[in-house]
């Protein structure tokens, strides 16, 4: 990483991510290499393919970029923000494999390949959904993420609380009540409404990948203020930019199911503004987050890029 | 905690197991309060229900007494092994939520109520077990917990470790494969993979357990290898005594459906060394449980108790 010029023009972005994304997929894989590690008695090997299936192999790792680039930009040495980002990008791996299971979104595919309980079973899934959840905050917590004990601490209680109940799991459990899937019947959610499901399901956990780079690099009380409204407003730009893929793209571009939220009746921004107000709300979400970031030079342009990709991306 | 004599003969400990369980209960229930904590967005009022379901109203919480009385012989403030005690416990319930079901061990009685799944649907209770599991950790980082950022990092790796691949959810998997539940068909383990399964299945959280209450109170090397024998015993004692419960208790003693084992050609020890052979090895577990503490005084009088209790318990 520290080879890399720090500024970035929104078309380098995807290169970056792309040899960041190699750096991630090494640290995931030695993570869940065969051999069990001081403390665990023996690591089934049914249940380690499937978190490999569940963790190797794809995705953009958006989150773990983000708190690489955002421990870089104040100053923590390159191998913390990694190994955070990886604890990050297990803990996002982990909701995909759970929200893939027949109770929950029952999907068949996932980045172009068999969800985990179609490669696998439904059991395994559960299980390797659990221990991957598990591993991102073992990994947090380990000395070789950061010297500091009260970092690391403060590095599980963000990701902890962006989450759980108030965060990302209860996102998922609103989605699924909008849908109406339980008694009450589906729910025409108000706008605010859709945007507090959203900031939950989704914004959460990328906001908390941005804070958990602020952290590693020691920054103050202002700046993450900063990034807190960045991270947001990113993550909030992401999900109405998945609304909008999900209506125009087709299966092969996204490497999995696509027109489903209408069909399932999810609660998205297209429905609540329609497709050309939902872009027109991504965009200036985008600039939002630019925006939160004026009181950084030029040192923070990778992630004013990260934004604006947020925004415009294909897949 | 404090008020209670530090020694305890074996037929004292229940009554000292249920005044903690309250105090267990009544922390549980603050921390699945309904208004939503600093950090989160709202607390989804099916996902809590849900999650109170699944942590409040049963159990002998014998984790979390095992983490406070272990705290309290290194001198812990007793409100650290309260709230460390409770991570444990919220991790214990998160896992029966989702062994409870369909895909797993399917199981619609849990203490006497129907299991989560049962109780609500397949989704929530999925979501449930992910959001305790969750705030396990949590509540472990947070400050509340334990003043140094170092402790609190450690306790989060002791109960990572303990719980996920190469601990809990891995012995989990091999009791499923044990089974025949995958291509394999079933497998008659030999009594050793028996042993190691349920090391991992049950006795990594019960050693968890003492060694989280361990390091609240800053024990040295030394104590936490005694107490790490201590633990690894009283849990091969709980399972093997679980075991035996399963064969010669009903339905209405455990709250919970009884001589399962055998229908679902689960490996025990009870079948590897049959019943008398198998009572007789949770008396020599719980014997040397007992051993383990012969470094400490009549301070750890109360975690003897826990082991013969382990071993004599009727439900």
């Amino acid at each position: 990483m520290s080879s890399v010029p720090s500024s970035a023009s929104p078309g380098e972005i995807e290169a970056r991510l792309a040899r960041h994304a190699e750096a991630i997929e090494a640290l995931l894989a030695a993570l869940l290499a065969d051999a069990a590690k001081p403390g665990e008695t023996a690591r089934p090997a049914r249940l380690l393919a499937a978190m490999r299936h569940g963790a190797l192999g794809g995705g953009k790792r958006l989150r773990p970029f983000l708190t690489a680039e955002t421990a870089r930009l104040f100053g923590a040495a390159p191998e913390q923000g990694l190994r955070a980002g990886a604890a990050v990008e297990l803990l996002h791996c982990y909701s995909l494999v759970h929200d893939d299971l027949p109770a929950m979104d029952d999907d068949d595919l996932r980045r172009g390949r068999p969800t985990v309980h179609k490669a696998f079973d439904e059991a395994t899934a559960i299980l390797a959904g659990d221990a991957l959840l598990t591993l991102a905050f073992e990994v947090l917590a380990d000395e070789a993420t950061h010297p500091s004990g009260a970092v690391r601490a403060a590095l599980v209680s963000c990701l902890a609380r962006a989450s759980g109940l108030g965060g990302m799991v209860g996102g998922q459990m609103l989605d699924l009540a909008a849908e109406g899937r339980f008694a009450e019947g589906p729910e025409a959610l108000p706008e605010a409404a859709i945007r507090r499901l959203q900031a939950m399901k989704t914004g959460a956990l990328l906001a908390a990948s941005v804070e958990i780079g602020a952290r590693l690099g020691g920054a103050d009380a202002a700046a993450l203020a900063a990034l807190g409204d960045y991270g947001r407003a990113l993550g909030a730009t992401f999900q109405v930019a998945d609304d909008i893929l999900d209506v125009e793209s087709d299966a092969e571009q996204m490497g999995k199911a696509t027109a489903k939220d209408a069909d399932k009746g999810k609660a998205t921004l297209v429905g609540a503004l329609g497709l050309d107000g939902a872009k027109r709300e991504r965009d200036r979400l985008s600039e939002a987050a630019v925006a939160a970031l004026a009181g950084f030079g030029p040192e923070a342009d990778v992630l004013r890029a990260a934004a604006r990709f947020a925004a415009q991306r294909k897949s």
